[in-house]
């Protein structure tokens, strides 16, 4: 196999991106226009994604289940805000075999239209609530200008989805959403973020509000991967989800939903990949440590080889790939290992052994040191927490250096040319969101929670502003 | 909750399958014509299904993997006799937004086409093979006569695919499949079967040989849940999947298909279901044990819970549902636990506590029995895997008392009449076969592994004929 360099991200940031995911085996173009194929290594670290969010999503109270994936279209047509904000990019079916279907179908975009007029039978009394349903499924957004994990006309992801019986219960779960997956991004994929409400005209279509986790990619743009949304009553109105309250009346719920999508792992890639390639965090790396054993002749391995099960053998919760390959070198196998993000590598040989003593490469820090074989076994689960930990906080540095408050709009636009997150003043008045858009090309992104600000001035207007957003160019 | 009473199986099977799916909230119809939503209760028994077969498959060397939803029209329409199987139950997106595709889209009703499109890219020596992929998703295949789980437009099933160097090594992994399957059903689902050969026009579109297990209804029909299928080269020449092999000559790989649907939940009701509901086996039951409480007053619930934690922290492994609704009487909850299939119910109140006793039900033969308190925490283990076994062993003799060897066409009839398998010999040349099923309405449902018959008459034209098969009405 050719070892092709990668691009490096300064020179080019999307190509970078482009051949990690490729060169990785995490996932591939297909014959279908915008839709991808996840590659066993992508769809691993999915998996250990799913592992780790479902049990946080049922301990919430949220129980899995699983609807159509099509959505009649009368049905969706009902809800006039929501349909406008996916119309351009339904799929629809038309025929089914040779014959033309009367109502056409929609393949999901979400589900909310199709699971709340499900809802709306489950739905009689106040015992009956709150309902918390996750599912795990794919979607259809049509996207014409795909980029694999970021932008795919298929995706996967979670949807949650919440009814209640009053306003106050449904947006504490809104918030407990988006907390929820603040502290899943920090705790297991190590990337820091600012955390807040969207502004209203980045607002999911038929919300009341919207919160969204904002991370940084180290072209310091903005990435976000999930959602959490207060949608009030406006569903439950128009579909007619109505209970018996304790006191005997007729009141519509109150709903929430939230989601992750499978572009978290295009976040993982921006976030933390380097000029070498991906860098996983340990607790969703499909592989946590490889072991690269050198030998020359037979007697070598069975010598090595001895040293590596007893290795293996020590650590049976960590995920270990043996690199026993005999048409590659001990380069080039480093070489990928890095590439494919593999938290650490260790190297062992019959020198190594007879000094007592192995190589180990933390991914995180790029660093080689020598341990002592006796005791290297014991090292390694430590070891990887504290990568788990060190990547987090390397992604924390990284946000925390490039979000910048500004006074001025001369500011402002300097923050956005040298990439980053400006936070400033918005008036949320006029047209001055879409005009900074227009002007700079970027967005706000979230208004933090928490925040406490004093009054300034709009950024662009330079009017009365009560609240600031953090503003940045994003995917 | 008004107590309704389900029809019994002897009065109406079908009436009372539809009860069952919808009292014990497995799924209920939808909006959509054909699709189901798959409630809690019912997804929790395909996750635990996923969670213990999902190992069995990656055991094989397959990895987890995800492929496109949609597959282009002009790609599936080269495999001339595959598309024609499935042809009529194509969903066909013409549109997206406004626009209309050049290529009209598929959605997939199986995914042989569009993976191998791909795998075309990913093999190409022989060092690539085998190539073991899995994949869990939803496909679609139009059903105009749905029945829940057991023919749902949408379904959702796992789908493994493997290429091969050699056509032996092919066979031996469409036999491996299909006893992972088999061993599968008999360990986790207790469902007993016939293992075989589908007939040649059973064979799934585009395959050499299909490999089934046949289970059986308590109306004694065929059901089957599971095919393995030999694919020869058929897709690999019509797509050109080709490798370098160890001589250097360009060949063409062997494939292997073999799926999995959540219509074996259909199947684990229509197997196990009696006159009271669902019987769950234990490995695959959301809820192992549920315990009921009974009391009147509140020192009463402060002993009686007492107990109860104390059993349930004695069993953190088992599976455990604790009813303390107020709102309901121990009999409306005994008869909903047992329609929900529960294998395990334990009842305990204050006079039981006095007595140091405790009662328990077993779903597997609706008998009911007192065990020491001190004692029963230790003995739930045991009785949950004697239940497991029970269960498998009730399947089997149901299946061994209703399969009948049958030597001539009249004998044949009575047993299709009565319910049950018929075995006999098929001459598989003129169309016997189709005018059994025109008569009868009972196909060949499998011709079984190991079978050494001598030789006989054909049961339908007495001619000479060599194999034998079970045939059967089927859903």
């Amino acid at each position: 196999m050719a070892k092709q360099q990668l691009p490096t991200q300064a020179e080019d940031f999307s190509s970078w991106y482009n051949e990690v995911v490729h060169k990785a085996g995490l996932a591939d173009h297909t014959p279908v226009k915008g839709c991808m194929v996840i590659k066993p290594y992508g769809y691993a670290i999915w998996e250990n994604i799913q592992q780790d969010l479902n049990p946080r999503i049922k301990a919430s109270g949220a129980e899995n289940a699983y609807f159509p994936l099509f959505i009649p279209k009368s049905l969706i047509d009902k809800e006039a805000e929501h349909v406008e904000g996916f119309a351009p990019e339904l799929a629809t079916i038309t025929h089914v075999g040779n014959d033309k279907l009367d109502d056409p179908l929609v393949v999901r975009p979400t589900s909310e239209t199709i699971m709340y007029a499900i809802f709306k039978d489950w739905i009689h009394s106040y015992r009956d609530l709150p309902l918390r349903i996750n599912q795990w499924a794919n979607v259809v957004r049509m996207e014409k200008r795909p980029r694999l994990f970021l932008r795919t006309t298929e995706f996967l992801w979670q949807e949650g989805h919440t009814c209640h019986a009053t306003s106050e219960e449904a947006v504490e779960e809104t918030l407990r959403g988006i907390v929820m997956y603040e502290d899943f991004m920090r705790d297991t994929l190590a990337v820091a973020g600012h955390v807040g409400y969207k502004s209203k005209s980045e607002t999911f279509p038929g919300a009341v509000h919207t919160t969204t986790v904002e991370s940084m990619s180290r072209e310091m743009k903005a990435i976000q991967s999930c959602t959490s949304h207060f949608l009030g009553q406006s569903f439950s109105k128009s579909i007619g989800i109505q209970f018996q309250s304790k006191d005997n009346t007729l009141e519509h719920v109150w709903q929430t939903s939230w989601g992750m999508t499978t572009r978290v792992i295009g976040m993982l890639i921006v976030v933390h990949g380097d000029d070498k390639g991906l860098r996983l965090p340990p607790k969703v790396a499909p592989i946590q440590l490889v072991i690269v054993p050198i030998f020359r002749d037979e007697d070598g391995a069975k010598l090595v080889m001895a040293e590596v099960h007893k290795i293996q053998d020590a650590l049976p919760g960590v995920r270990i790939k043996v690199d026993t390959r005999d048409n590659m070198g001990p380069g080039a196998k480093f070489y990928e290992w890095e590439l494919k993000g593999v938290p650490l590598r260790l190297e062992i040989g019959p020198r190594d052994i007879e000094g007592g003593v192995c190589q180990m490469a933390r991914r995180d820090l790029n660093e080689k040191s020598e341990y002592k074989l006796a005791e290297v076994a014991g090292q390694i689960p430590g070891l990887l927490e504290d990568i788990q930990t060190t990547m987090f906080e390397q992604s924390k540095a990284f946000l925390d250096a490039n979000s910048h408050e500004v006074a001025t709009y001369d500011a402002f636009k300097k923050v956005i040319i040298d990439g980053g997150f400006a936070f400033a003043y918005l008036c949320e008045e006029g047209d001055c969101e879409d005009k900074i858009k227009e002007e700079t090309k970027a967005g706000t992104r979230c208004r933090p929670f928490g925040d406490k600000p004093e009054g300034g001035k709009c950024i662009y207007c330079e009017k009365d502003a009560a609240r600031r957003y953090y503003f940045a160019k994003a995917y």
